[in-house]
C-alpha cells in the first residue's frame, strides 16, 4: 500500500474545534448563540442514531440543540406547521429535517417549507441555486466536506482534472459545482456512461458517489490520483462471524490505495465530515440571518 | 467542408410555430392569454435592437408584448417598483430586464425581485436550483435552444461525451445542468483548463460558449463531433471595406466544419434560438401560473 490516507475524523474533529471558536465568537462580540433544530419522524433506528450524535455534537460546539420527535404516523400538516414554527423561531439559525421521511409525507414539501436562511442541508432551490450562481449561503454538508479534506491534502486545486461519479442531488452535482468553483476542469459519469474506467483514469481527483460497494477498482485510476470515497455500504463479513457485516466504500481500498496518491477510508472519511459540516453551515447561516460576513474557512 | 450545418434559423422559426399553436391552445381551452414583459433601462443600442426583436417575434405568436422603457438615469427603487407591479399583474407570464443595466443599478437586486414564476430568463437562484434538482420550470434560455438543436440532430443524447467550454452563470453552468439530464457524461472546461484541445478532442459533443472569436480549432475535434457555437463576436472584416465588421463565433468554422460532423454557424445558429426560447419559457410560465402542465416540447 502506498497511498495517503486521509483522516476525516481527526479532520473533522480539528474542524469542530474551529467552529467551537466561532461559537464563542459570535456569543461573546455579539451575543448571539447559534440554534440547530433537528426534526425526526418516527423510530427508523438509523436515524435516531444519527440525530442523537448531530445533538451530541451540536452541543459540544457550544450551540444550542433543538430535538424534536414526531411520530411515525404524524398528518404531513402538523410536520410542516412545525416547520412554519421553526422558521419563525429567532432561536433557531438552522432547521433540519432528518430524511427519509415516512411515505404519506411529500419530502418535497417539507424541504420547499423551510426557510432558505435556516436551510443547513442546502436542499431548497433557492440555496441550490446560489451554490451555482456563486452567493453565499449553506452548501450541501457531504460535499462541503469532499472540498475541504481535498483542500487541505493539495492546496489549490485549480487546473486539476476532477471526476465525480455518480449525479445525485444530494452529493454528485453540488460537488460538481464546488470542484468547478475551485477552478477544477470537471467531468460527472454516471450509470450511463459510456467506458468508465477509461473516464476514471484521467482524473487527478475521483470523487466516488454512486452506492455501489467497492465499484471503483485500482486498475482505473490514474498514479498518484486523490480519492474521495462517499459511499457507505454495509456488506456481509463472514470472517466476522456468521450474520455479520461491515462498512466498505464505493471504491475497492485495498487495490486503490496500491495506486492512489491519497486516499479517505471507509469509516472514518468522509462521513464524519458530513455533521461537522452541517454545525459549519449553521454558523454560516446565522452569521447571514444577523446581517454578518460568514467565516470564510466553514464554506466553500 | 464535410460537416452537416445546423440551421438554427429554421429550426427557430419552426418552434415560433409550435409556440403560436400553444398559444392558441391556451386562449381558447383556458382563456389564458400568455404575457411577456420586457423591461428595457437606457438608450444603448445594441438592448434596443434586442428588444425590438423581442417585442414583435412575441406579438408574432400570438402573446401579449408589453414593453417599459425607462430613462438610463432612473433610481434603483422605481426599477424595483415597475417590476413589482408586474410580478402583481395577472396579465404578465413573464418579465425580462433587458441586462446590462446602467452601473448605478445592482443586477441581483433587480433579479432577485422578479417573482421566480415570471422569471423567463431563469436567472433567481430558485430557478436555476430548480434545473439542477430536476423540478419543473423555466430554464436559462441559449442553453435551452442549444439543447433543442442537440436533440433534433442526434435523437438521444445518452453516453454521449460532452464538453461544455465556458463556466459562465448564462450557458456554461446550465447548459451542464440540461447535458447531464439528458444522460451525457459532461465535462466542463475553462480558462484554467490544462490542454484544453486534449480534452475537446474526447468529445462527441462540444459546446463553445467562451466568447473568444475562433478560439476552438478544427484539430481539436474528434471526426464527426457536433458542435454547438455559442459565441457571438464582433471582428474587424477589411475585406468588406474600411471599418467594416462581421460576426464569428468562438469556433474556427473553416476549419471546424472539415472534421465536424455537424456545426452551427454564426449567425443563423444558435443566435435565433434564444429568442424562441425565451417564448417557449413564457408558454412554460404561463402554464405553470395558472396550474397546468407546461408542454413537453417546449422545454428541457
Amino acid at each position: 500500500m502506498t497511498a495517503h490516507i486521509i483522516d476525516g475524523k481527526l479532520f473533522a474533529e480539528n474542524l469542530r474545534g474551529r467552529i467551537a471558536g466561532h461559537v464563542e465568537r459570535l456569543k461573546t462580540e455579539h451575543g448571539i448563540t447559534p440554534g440547530l433544530a433537528v426534526v425526526i419522524v418516527g423510530t427508523d433506528p438509523a436515524s435516531q442514531v444519527y440525530v442523537t450524535n448531530k445533538a451530541k455534537q451540536t452541543a459540544e460546539v457550544g450551540m444550542n440543540s433543538f430535538k424534536h420527535e414526531l411520530p411515525g404516523d404524524v398528518p404531513e400538516a402538523e410536520l410542516l406547521a412545525l416547520v412554519h414554527q421553526l422558521n419563525a423561531d429567532p432561536a433557531v439559525h438552522g432547521i433540519l429535517v432528518q430524511m427519509p421521511v415516512p411515505k404519506h409525507i411529500d419530502p418535497n414539501k417539507v424541504i420547499e417549507a423551510i426557510d432558505p436562511m435556516k436551510d443547513v442541508d442546502s436542499f431548497t432551490p433557492a440555496n441550490v441555486g446560489k451554490v451555482q450562481i456563486g452567493l453565499p449561503g449553506p452548501v450541501s454538508c457531504t460535499p462541503l466536506g469532499c472540498l475541504m479534506l481535498l483542500r487541505d491534502h493539495l492546496g489549490k486545486l485549480e487546473g486539476k482534472n476532477a471526476v465525480i461519479i455518480g449525479r445525485s442531488n444530494l452529493v454528485g452535482k453540488p460537488m460538481m459545482q464546488l470542484l468547478l468553483r475551485d477552478n477544477c476542469t470537471v467531468t460527472v459519469a454516471h450509470s450511463r456512461t459510456e467506458n468508465l474506467p477509461e473516464v476514471v483514469r484521467q482524473a487527478d481527483i475521483v470523487v466516488a458517489a454512486v452506492g455501489r460497494p467497492q465499484m471503483v477498482k485500482g486498475d482505473w485510476l490514474k498514479a498518484g490520483a486523490v480519492v474521495i470515497d462517499v459511499g457507505i455500504n454495509r456488506v456481509p463479513a463472514p470472517e466476522k462471524g456468521e450474520g455479520k457485516t461491515r462498512l466498505v466504500g464505493d471504491v475497492d481500498f485495498a487495490s486503490a490505495a496500491e495506486v492512489a496518491g491519497a486516499i479517505t477510508p471507509v469509516p472514518g472519511g468522509v462521513g464524519p465530515m458530513t455533521i461537522a459540516c452541517l454545525l459549519a453551515n449553521t454558523i454560516t447561516t446565522a452569521s447571514l440571518i444577523n446581517g454578518l460576513v460568514p467565516p470564510s474557512d466553514l464554506t466553500a
